[in-house]
């Protein structure tokens, strides 16, 4: 199909020049070009398939990018980039220099706050709507999307309870999908389920409750009446809250069928909407399988081991266990606080929780961490997933801040396994209840051995490992997976260099750590987290501490925030790949 | 009056042996007695003085400790230390090595989870429910008493939302008395409000709404009510949620009618309940009214300043630009994370919201800094109060973490000026709108200066300041307000130490530190928050980068909680009171 409609559109302005007939040929065009780009260039799918329509009607309706709107989380935003002026670079998205994969200030004016993490939207928008306010301008627009995941998470319950008592002029737009990355839980949702486009059952009630006018529910694939719904809504006044009704994936029928699988099904044929099979070849596990295998295994042994995650089932593979143990694993919806502060209950009465959660998304619980975890010295294990760079999401899911934001916490044992043995030993040593909390830290993606399901043994805590030995003035000190990008550039180098393997950040090896320092003269530090307040700074200040003289060059990530790409090109941006290890060794040799 | 009642209990189990009718007579004598003891020791009123019907209804009808109890933040939890083991103690509270002001495990084993912070107990009781459920214990209590500040904070909403899909055998008891430390506020509160004892129109939806069995609204005042209504929530089964009203310093006139006076009022007369007058002595002022008048005086002069508090503004005397300007300055509840990402939303249409969290509080909101705030480079400014130790109240309190959790976030501005003249000049030069976000921290309590009402200046950023030059071995760096300890020593000190102020720790003044490097071999830092991280960490590090050889001590929080007790005290046990700074330098002699 070509593209007529679409073609004739860089911004909304040519959008609003269509008549309201064509709209639904250009939402049929926008659909065939997310399917054709995502199919081949990989990416977020099904919730830009769900929101096609909705897209179309906003910047139909409002006067954008006048009026104000921002996209919750922003997986969905692919129609929007389209429309708003990035179609020609669509095809970039999500790679080094191209265009984000979410709404980014920096991109386009159109992209009116940035996002990633969910449940933002609501307080920005009210932060803009009262700033209109106090500017005196009472025409302005403000429209918060959001989904029924996000908005049943306590920061966007924050934002709809303080916006009730205000008169700011916003719109939220809650799409209702019943699905986040993985199906949505809770109460509330149960709530939001009983309402059906032209039935609702007391569902006005919780969000009149808190202030808001409530409208719907409505189809959101339905766009004459969308369009007509949003112009009706442009003339009142106040908070309110529109309900619309989508199905994530629509109009590609796999992606309809398997909303989880189709969020970001990688490589699929667009025509057929089959996902493009693997090559067959055996590929070492996920970190994310080596955690979700191995609680799975610990647990069958142990009744006191729980599994939490906040919305992650699928990501953290905690959904082996939920699937055979329903009753000991937890999808607790994107509620990054309660996870914990429940891990901490759990903990006071014995059990032994493992809450799994990304290292970005933990920044969500970190006063939870400290006030309800660290503080009683409760064994909560947090395995730390995402850690790291993490790639193509880029700046806001990077997880980076973990080892500082961690190691400054008392009580914290702060590990990182240099493999999927080592993550596994971990795991075990951490099932057998320790005397602390501890957080064990590993990256997206796949690990380097096939056989790694290997009988599991105690790991001394607090241990480092020495894992080449040289009689070299410079030893290279790793913590993490990070650790591989190390041995790979020994391997291939003739000079004499020495290689240990801190799994623990805190406590620190200080027995061995003064033998390396008394051994070798120059010291390298390579950690896959910020520079600042991390593995390489503890090093120093125990260099400091006990009046050795080393250098100490940290390697990790420098103090600005580090946007898309492949992990491999931002490592290498970060001076971490395995070749820009090299250089900085050879540079001092 | 004689507590003929009460001097026969020490524990629960002493007051089950009272009859019914002796329960009134004792609830005057545990009022009384409260009362007697706060009124010279100090501590927290009017939450526990709203509670004495509960807490003996609570203790009498359930099994504590084998039921589970945990009071939400734990401001009003006296008459519960009192009535479990700990009234002979009771006037140690918050004294140092006294008990704490807050429940904590470390203190009964009728203390289950230690508070502080808000809204952390239902997770916490959601989490107890679950572990007894899995151990097969079905007729096991577990109960959480929230007041209706703390349920309108987001991780409460969140709590409930997974609380009411489980059938954990759980009950919240919403005590709401229309106040937390100020008025509460929020949509949810207008909500509330409209319920009375005896009338409920609509109240029960958002409970049930959320799944919940809702009970009440009862008068918690009334003990005959209270304990039939509890015996009967006994045998219910399922998440269930009591609705009582009550008055926040039931008992004492004053303490009704001034309710936010009469939170922790200071000293007073026990029988009259009036004040103890203060002297008539002029003192400096605290460092939150130098914020709270500062700003204020900006805000006339600049429009586009915007004052943003969850739920203090009388403790971060945000209050006086409220007063004078409802329209520009927000209580927003307990709601840290809406807090920054609102301010987020403003800043990005041109505002300069000036964000006033404590520093303990900002750990709720540390996700929303890096990634609504410090990832957008988005000129937001953080008056971090609470700075350092607190003092009495203790552990949950201290705000320690925030130089080392700000520190690795790029693009921030970290701040900490030396005394009242240099904050005032800090709120200013951010008045400007900076190019970055920035955190400018302040302690607890008075500063030292009585004319500090001075024209403001610009504070050049990123520069630090000789305040005593010797031609000395020894340096003391030193970051914050605990710079006037340092200055204290030196007055006393005959020996010749050179001292220089860091009002930025982020920006570093590199030039001026080299230069102090160059001349001082050795260094000693000095600040109040943890040393992990910290500031002498940074110089640390600055001393490793640039091959220095110097020697750094680093004084600070060392890696583990600090309890309660006076400032004074605490600063002592942590090595930067004025006596132990002297100590170190003498010793470094």
């Amino acid at each position: 199909m070509k593209e007529k409609l679409l073609s004739r559109i860089k911004y909304p302005q040519d959008l609003r020049k269509l008549s309201l007939d064509q709209l639904p040929i250009l939402a049929q065009e926008l659909r065939n070009f997310v399917i054709n780009i995502v199919a081949t260039k990989e990416g977020h799918l099904g919730a830009s398939l769900g929101v096609i329509e909705l897209t179309i009607a906003l910047h139909y309706i409002f006067d954008t990018p006048n009026d104000l709107l921002v996209w919750d989380v922003g997986h969905q935003a692919y129609p929007h980039k389209i429309l708003t002026g990035r179609k020609d670079l669509f095809h970039t998205n999500r790679q080094l220099h191209g265009i984000s994969g979410f709404p980014k200030r920096s991109e386009s004016e159109y992209d009116t706050f940035g996002v990633g993490h969910s449940s933002t939207s609501i307080s920005a928008v009210l932060g803009m709507a009262i700033a209109s306010k106090l500017k005196g301008n009472i025409t302005k627009q403000h429209i918060a999307v959001i989904g029924d995941a996000s908005i049943a998470s306590g920061m966007a319950f924050e934002g709809l309870n303080h916006a009730g008592v205000t008169d700011a002029n916003m719109l939220v737009i809650l799409n209702d999908n019943s699905i986040g990355i993985d199906p949505s839980v809770g109460a509330l949702k149960e709530y939001l389920t009983k309402a059906k486009v032209g039935y609702k059952p007391k569902t006005d009630n919780i969000i009149e409750a808190l202030n808001f006018s409530y409208f719907g529910p409505v189809d959101g694939h339905d766009l004459p009446g969308l369009l007509k719904t949003l112009e009706n809504l442009k003339n009142k006044k106040g908070p309110k809250l529109l309900h619309i009704i989508t199905t994530k994936g629509k109009g590609l029928k796999q992606a309809e069928e398997n909303q989880v699988k189709y969020h970001a099904p990688g490589k699929f044929d667009a025509a057929t909407g089959e996902l493009v099979p693997k090559k067959d070849t055996q590929e070492p596990p996920k970190f994310q399988d080596v955690f979700g295998h191995t609680i799975l295994e610990l647990a069958r042994k142990n009744k006191d081991i729980i599994g939490i995650t906040p919305a992650m089932p699928t990501g953290s593979s905690l959904k082996y266990m939920m699937e055979e143990m329903p009753d000991r694993a937890f999808d607790v919806g994107i509620a990054e606080q309660h996870a914990v502060t429940l891990a901490a209950g759990m903990a006071t009465q014995g059990l032994i929780p493992f809450c799994t959660i990304y290292s970005t998304f933990l920044q969500r619980a970190y006063d939870q961490l400290i006030h309800d975890v660290a503080l009683q010295n409760l064994p909560v294990v947090f395995c730390i997933d995402r850690a790291g760079l993490v790639g193509a999401d880029g700046a806001t899911h990077h997880g980076v801040f973990d080892i500082a934001y961690t190691n400054c916490i008392p009580n914290m044992i702060v590990a990182a396994p240099l493999d999927e043995i080592e993550l596994r030993n971990l795991l075990y040593t951490a099932s057998l209840r320790l005397d602390n909390p501890i957080s064990i830290r590993y990256p997206r993606g796949r690990g380097r051995i096939l056989d790694w399901k290997k009988d599991m043994t105690e790991v001394p805590i607090g241990k480092a490992k020495c894992l080449l030995e040289m009689d070299s003035d410079i030893a290279i000190l790793s913590t993490g997976t990070i650790g591989s990008n190390v041995s790979d550039t020994l391997d291939t180098l003739s000079a004499k260099v020495s290689h240990y393997h801190f799994c623990f950040i805190k406590p620190l090896d200080k027995e061995l750590l003064k033998e390396i320092l008394q051994k070798h003269k120059i010291i390298i530090t390579v950690e896959d987290g910020v520079i600042k307040g991390g593995f390489g700074h503890s090093i120093i200040s125990f260099v400091n501490e006990n009046k050795l003289g080393n250098k100490i060059y940290t390697l990790g990530i420098p103090d600005n925030f580090i946007h898309h790409g492949t992990t491999e090109e931002l490592q290498d941006i970060c001076g971490i790949s395995s070749s820009k290890i090299k250089e900085t060794i050879l540079r001092l040799l």
